[in-house]
């Protein structure tokens, strides 16, 4: 399969999957994030890590699009006024801007369960040994051992500011910086990559290699929005640009500066590449989206 | 087991399952909330389900915790400036007012995957096929189809209330009140009954009269609450009285008055009584949380 026609069939499953039922406005707001136009990078991830290790990548489809409403969940209550106050994503409204603050709360809240609950109404002839496992990969990603976590330190860094500005010889800071990265990003893209891996019954060897590959795919993802969120405009990202800055959040480019940030990331993506090379994993969809993600 | 040895055995357990890691403000206010000293029904149902229908008590304690960790999170939620915005619950601060609003949102988040998780991780001798069970049983009752759904339409009831009284021959009123209590109460208590009465093996038509069973007894719960908000003082509840009340939320009490609530109450403890008598069903426990509902 090719990219797009990953997306293509991802659009069609979520919206397949996700009825407006009594009450209309939970499962209207549920919908309206997950639905949001979006690269779908999670769940392609799943599916072409399925392929990759030799699995149907049909048998993937109900744990990616449960994956992109993982997503969409930390993206309503990341947004909320108490969290990051964000009015756009995607460039369209945010779900509290639309739905109200409790709505976007409850949401969320509905998504965390809603999503795996679409992986056993749907995966059924995987297993329930399989599906067990399925469940282990996404409780540990989704909470406070996780995205969750990643949230909390990401919160909690902006203590660490002056004024928007770093003290760059704080020795605690480099290691609370990838800790925010491991978790708030690379968490839910090794879920995808595992969870694929695991529907293809990949070994375990096989196993610790996409789980390398999605932790320097997820840091190098990060850098570059941090890149992006200090060079680029509202217009491409669809969201509020420089935020992180003016709030003094501590990210890759507020550390280490832009011209480091970018060395940085090209040498994550040139490892990324070499993962896939000496373990003879062969992806034009993973190829894609490394090179997707390089600013030069 | 009486009551009182299981609420000891469930608070040492509660403990025991929730350990504070890094981030520990995270765990730490999930903790919280999770072991402000209360009744522990929940648990204690799961439990005496169990036993009743000849399983062992101990083979549900990681489900009977998770619900309660569950019941917290609901808690976290609904008390939220956004939602109900309460200040107290059991006699106590509420989440936010401890550890801010952000870490509350998270909190609760982060309970809806552990809840499950240590199920997961302490179960595991029950089987796949049962845990998966269990799973279905929980990501209904805590998602947009159970509590979620009863929180939603609670909130919206506030559209009918005219200066906090309601339009009490409007046809529609109690159809919306039955289902808030259903959804908002009796599926946690349903919950709770059926896992214990899962984990016992239970068959289908036993399945079929704990569910009755939970589902008035909720409802009887609910009512009862509904009742003490307006006749109780702070000290007794350890919460804000009278504010459904003044906030125009259809209560039962709002909507039927005090009279006959407390004459409904009383038919649906006794239909409660009844269903265990027919079925052959005996609990003291049970027999005791319906003698402490009783108001006269």
């Amino acid at each position: 399969m090719k990219m797009n026609e990953y997306i293509e069939l991802i659009d069609k499953k979520l919206d397949a999957y996700m009825p407006v039922c009594y009450p209309q406005k939970i499962f209207k707001s549920m919908k309206y994030t997950v639905t949001l136009p979006g690269k779908r990078l999670r769940p392609v991830m799943c599916l072409e890590a399925c392929r990759m290790f030799g699995g149907n990548y049909e048998d993937a489809i109900p744990t990616a699009c449960a994956i992109e409403m993982l997503h969409a969940q930390t993206l309503i209550h990341d947004d909320l006024p108490c969290m990051d106050n964000d009015m756009y994503r995607r460039g369209r409204l945010t779900n509290h801007m639309v739905f109200g603050e409790a709505h976007a709360v409850l949401a969320g809240d509905a998504l965390l369960t809603f999503a795996p609950q679409t992986i056993l109404k749907h995966s059924k002839h995987l297993g329930a040994e399989k599906l067990i496992k399925i469940m282990e990969e996404y409780f540990q990603a989704a909470g406070a051992y996780g995205v969750i976590a990643g949230q909390v330190v990401d919160i909690e860094s902006e203590k660490f500011s002056q004024a928007g500005s770093f003290d760059t010889d704080d020795e605690q800071l480099p290691g609370i910086l990838e800790y925010i990265h491991t978790h708030k990003t690379a968490d839910l893209f090794k879920l995808a990559l595992r969870t694929g891996a695991i529907i293809a019954d990949a070994t375990d060897e096989q196993l610790e290699q996409i789980t390398e590959f999605g932790q320097k795919l997820g840091v190098a993802f990060q850098i570059a929005d941090d890149i992006l969120d200090e060079t680029s405009t509202f217009e491409e990202m669809g969201k509020t640009i420089g935020k992180d800055k003016e709030e003094g959040k501590l990210t890759y480019t507020s550390l280490y500066g832009l011209k480091k940030s970018k060395e940085d990331l090209s040498k994550l993506i040139d490892e990324c590449f070499e993962i896939l090379s000496i373990n003879n994993l062969k992806s034009e969809v993973f190829e894609q989206i490394l090179n997707k993600i390089r600013i030069n």
